[in-house]
């Protein structure tokens, strides 16, 4: 069993079970037994201190860790941790103490501030591992200083734990060519049309997506198209295009009416858009088509809103919260190659993080 | 530049395509440019013979080699090539020139006969990349020795160039759980499912599929199913089942009186089949079903046969010649995760062992 130390920036919803995953009988103890390898945590961080021990912090320390944060707690309130307001600070503590040769950083953080500490352990031989797409969303010289080596992986920065990143570059990685990549990648977006295409009004569909907890908190940072765009984006730079995030045309699933309310005056006057998206989803029913809405990375700018597509095709056929992602390419030119399922989630998304953990592990480590 | 010396067995369709693809300038660029590997080809080998040459072989003979196989000439015809009638032969010349040690090969043969070559080869420090299914679905022992280490990579033995195995592996190694894989892995019969149910007459659509090139020069070969149970076995014995090609139970798509005919008696009598075909077309779709020839592995025995599945849902809505693979997981419940597109094909079958061979060279490389 070889042990890969690793570390953890951001202690929430995936953090922590991502902790959990590797720290549980069944799914820690089958990686170990097939993968060969032991992730140890070294430190776990979040916006306001660390807790950090070389040697892997002891189980009873990480569920400490745990409990805290489920409590809305802080970890700088835990026996032996260390104040930090940033990553580059939490980071400072780690190298003081240790060699991140080999090492892995986690960064499943929604920060737009840890990047400089993310190129730090790059350039001090870790690994680095995103769930976090913001620092791959800024200006695009970050994005292309941080994707130089593979040593940063960012699987679940674009539908969680499905196999997009990985595909596209295996695409890439073998002499592909891409002509256009299209598809679904919000779930919360998914699951708002779903339920106007059904009949549904616009504010229920908004309040019963909020009450599922698929939305965020404001359900207009999902409404905005902002999450979708920022993927749109990665994708589209890994293609090697040279855009910025304002250069991506999105379209807000918010009737311009509804623009720039307080989130309580927004959500009380969501019913004034449902007349407006009913005559949307019955114009497009009329034409055997639903509402969806469609992320195109085909056209010179990139595109994200709401479409009328048809309902048989693979876009309007999607379920519930899936994600789908069609590569069209050289190869994949008469259908594409697509993948779909759940795009969001704890679970998936830290499965995600783990299966490019387990590459990291594997390059490093070489063969046998 | 790395150069990373691999070699080939089996030139034909998908052998050559590789071949042409690594030489290329389109694809052999971008592959050199992104991965920063040469592949460079020290042996070729068919079935009768070999050229080899440790330090590559020249541009020149390799295109000679490509010429001759094209005129359904042998290599062993060329200047320079050796007599060589099995893999193993063929290896020991190679191993009498060069170490093996980090050297990739590829059986792109459809032999039952290379595994003792492909053992030997990983015994000595190789990768090994299959598209060539039956090494894999021969005995489990077999199975078990061939798959000991991860030097043996197989994507294109299921579904060519989709990320399948990858995906599976993944979750596997991620310590997800498998509840179960559903899925059409067969491109010709799914042509001549959607060509039934159409309205196609069943011997129409077999005489289609063998004019249009999907067919083997013997529909019956891919009409008894036997492709998709190798192709079944493979994911089930990944998924850690002790189980024998001769323990899934798999119908033919041929009806029971058409059996034990010769080729073109078979070919001749087809329309004898064409009322049973369309009945079962018509019960199916008296239920908003159609017919789909579906692998099915979460039963204690894989099975695969074809069915009546719901119109609307992921099997029933597969276009053309498209495979797709369900997986059904802890983490994919509810919706599977799903992947979906061209399962067959030169390019994309090349397009998989590639992705295999850099996958192989970067964990032997290790990381800058």
């Amino acid at each position: 069993m070889r042990r890969v130390p690793f570390w953890l920036w951001g202690v929430g919803g995936v953090g922590s079970t991502l902790l959990r995953l590797l720290a549980g009988e069944s799914a820690g103890q089958r990686i170990r037994q097939r993968v060969g390898v032991e992730f140890v945590p070294v430190m776990l961080a979040d916006s306001q201190g660390y807790l950090v021990e070389p040697a892997g912090l002891t189980p009873a320390s990480v569920e400490q860790a745990l409990a805290a944060k489920e409590g809305k707690g802080s970890i700088v309130n835990l026996p032996g941790a260390r104040p930090a307001t940033s990553a580059s600070e939490s980071l400072a503590g780690l190298r003081a103490r240790m060699n991140l040769r080999g090492a892995i950083g986690v960064d499943a953080t929604a920060s737009d501030a840890t990047a400089p500490a993310l190129l730090d352990a790059l350039e001090a031989g870790a690994g680095v591992v995103l769930s976090n797409k913001r620092p791959l969303t800024g200006p695009l010289a970050q994005f292309q200083a941080l994707t130089r080596t593979r040593r940063l992986r960012h699987e679940a920065t674009v539908g969680a734990g499905l196999p997009v990143i990985s595909t596209l570059n295996g695409l890439l990685d073998s002499g592909d060519r891409i002509t256009a990549i299209q598809g679904c990648f919000s779930g919360t977006l998914g699951y708002v049309c779903a339920a106007l295409n059904r009949g549904e009004s616009y504010s229920a569909a908004v309040l019963r997506a909020m009450e599922a907890g698929y939305a965020e908190p404001d359900p207009r940072d999902d409404l905005c198209g902002l999450d979708v765009a920022r993927k749109a984006l990665i994708l589209s730079r890994l293609c090697g295009r040279a855009l910025e995030l304002s250069d991506l045309q999105v379209r807000p699933m918010i009737p311009a009416r509804l623009d720039g309310l307080s989130k309580e005056e927004f959500l009380r006057r969501l019913p004034e858009a449902d007349a407006e998206m009913a005559d949307m989803v019955r114009q497009a029913a009329g034409r055997k088509q639903v509402l969806s809405y469609v992320a195109d990375l085909s056209a010179p700018a990139p595109t994200g809103g709401l479409q009328s597509v048809d309902a048989a095709g693979p876009l309007g056929r999607l379920a519930g919260t899936d994600n789908i992602i069609l590569f069209y390419t050289e190869r994949y030119h008469d259908t594409p190659l697509s993948v779909q399922g759940p795009g969001a989630g704890r679970a998936v998304t830290a499965s995600g993080i783990l299966t490019d953990m387990i590459t990291l592990a594997r390059e490093e480590l070489g063969h046998d």
